[in-house]
């Protein structure tokens, strides 16, 4: 539902079986049913509205029928907000070891037993619904970067059809998005685009996208993308990204996004400032007495300083990684929120500048 | 202060410029300015009323100057409550490579990076002075486990010196322990106590115990100790221990304990409980939906089951560490409190009867 619109940048609010979202929205990731170093209190208490959570290494442990004996997902890990899970396919593409891929599905081996597992369509939806998704994603092929045209045909094709049969395979009410794929290829990017639109979707994903391409190709896709987007539906752009990423987006009229980097940066000692990124590995902060962001309001911002956190950085610390993810995530979602406001506001403009020169790099 | 008995147990209290804490008492321990995975804001929701701090692991990083430099420990660790910090001697008896002991000091080199140290009992006092400690330990010796008598007798004359000048070098209003040593031979444990005991400090520690011997002889050294310590002054028993070893020795009139165990067996998938120990390794709690202990009142076993917490130590996930910590600090820190309101109502013995039986082992 659209609230309210500044140029291709939207406000829009999406509902769920366990709340509404605002848009445009972060999504921590939550690979194994936990956002790393982060209690569900205290992802609510950062304004945390929705989570993703990922189908394959769930799948894979502690495995589906486990999660759905123990009353699902949001029961088993605690969080009674939505939940957006992705269909497993692009873990299976990345970290798995890959045996076939055909029209039935993909035929993979585990990346921590070595064991043999066929993901389907058919598969995909109903272990998204045996964990209790919020929001489910179709089953796709994740093209490498660079592929060529032909193949990257052939496999557009695979992921319409799956589509339909993911759809098809769905028997609850939790809502499922397709998924244009099309690699660097516009024309192709255009005709998955029109062929999943007029399906009965709840929103669109925007897939194979910062798989190494230039910020540009990347922007360029997501444009072919969304022109080609019905306008009541949300528009969410998977695995990206940087703030510059994201604002660039939103300036396309994306809704939706989720991204490991603020959540592994931080456990990398990197957090991202009003003034830039900040290393907590460099000397320069050994006595600095300073917040990492002065003008942050988050617990460790207001509670810390960068010659503490560089100490637990540097001592393996875990209450590192919880204060520097605590920092990471305030400086997305409050990004976010003032996305959000800036819209509203009609000035989302003068925000996307301004983050723009923050993270110029 | 003492504000009751119970047979030999004791309630009291004792001021600091911190605040002041209740008596019994058990001392998260937070090595290099944190207590592993808590937050500040966790470990007052908790309960902990003080916390402990190594002098020789923040001696070598990231050092006691600028730990000053930046306002103290208090505020580098973002911990606003009281803080008692160790002399460094045991870590430099167990952790460092020992060059050389006299009555000098003790010269050692670095478990990190092999420079070389002289720890004296002014030195000592110094580090914990710049640290900002409300409570300070004497340097003492920590004798190997078993020493002979010959060997404990010219420890104990050492340790007694020692205490003697670090009372001498003392600048700031910070309280002082004296530390009673003298292995596990009664008559040497008496001698430092009585020794120890004219002396104007402002509590004493029972040190060198838990160091491999039986429950009865470190019952039996707790004994010999506290019988010749003022009953006017805290008794503080060192690297003390199991919930059975806390009851006991409360029983013999300690006051203080401070153990890695809850939080070091939080991280390697143990609980405490009141039906005894668990440990999430276990296959039996795969699906078990139940929280860790039905009966507690701590966030995790609110909100989790067996199941989720047995799936995220099997991950490796930091909230493991997390939600462990919590329910096992949990734990100890209700045990003290249920300790403190017993003895109050003169009923201390059913409670040490109690956790015997939950603790059998």
């Amino acid at each position: 539902m659209l609230d309210c619109t500044d140029g291709s940048a939207r406000c829009g609010r999406f509902l769920t079986s366990h709340g509404s979202v605002e848009t445009p929205i972060f999504m921590p990731v939550g690979t194994l049913a936990t956002v790393k170093a982060m209690t569900p209190e205290v992802l609510k208490s950062l304004g945390t509205q929705i989570i993703l959570s990922n189908t394959y290494h769930l799948h894979m442990r502690p495995g589906e029928d486990l999660i759905a004996a123990l009353g699902g997902l949001h029961k088993f890990m605690g969080w009674d907000g939505p939940i957006l899970t992705d269909s497993g396919g692009y873990q299976v593409f990345s970290l798995a070891k890959l045996v076939k891929i055909n029209d039935e599905g993909v035929q993979f081996t585990s990346h921590i037993d070595g064991s043999r597992h066929l993901l389907t369509p058919e598969e995909a939806v109903r272990i998204q619904e045996d964990l209790g998704a919020d929001i489910m994603m179709c089953l796709d092929e994740c093209v490498a970067y660079p592929s060529t045209r032909e193949y990257v045909e052939v496999s557009v094709r695979r992921t319409i059809q799956w589509a339909a049969r993911c759809l098809a395979a769905k028997k609850t009410g939790a809502a499922l998005f397709g998924i244009v794929q099309g690699g660097m290829y516009p024309d192709l990017r255009e005709v998955c685009s029109q062929e999943l639109s007029p399906l009965p979707f709840d929103g669109f994903s925007i897939g194979g996208l910062s798989v190494g391409e230039d910020h540009e190709i990347m922007m360029n896709m997501v444009e072919e993308t969304v022109a080609h987007l019905p306008a009541d539906k949300p528009r969410y752009l998977m695995g990206v990204g940087t703030p510059v990423d994201i604002v660039e987006s939103v300036f396309r009229g994306v809704d939706m996004f989720d991204c490991v980097l603020p959540t592994r940066n931080a456990r990398n000692g990197m957090l991202f400032t009003r003034h830039g990124k900040m290393s907590l590995k460099q000397a320069t902060y050994r006595l600095d007495s300073s917040p990492p962001d002065e003008s942050c309001t988050c617990y460790t911002c207001r509670n810390f300083s960068r010659a503490y956190l560089r100490h637990l950085f540097v001592s393996g610390e875990i209450l590192s990684s919880i204060l520097n993810t605590i920092h990471n995530l305030h400086f997305y979602l409050e990004l976010m929120s003032d996305i959000r406001h800036s819209i509203r506001e009609h000035r989302f403009r003068d925000l996307k500048k301004k983050v723009k020169e923050m993270y110029d790099d």
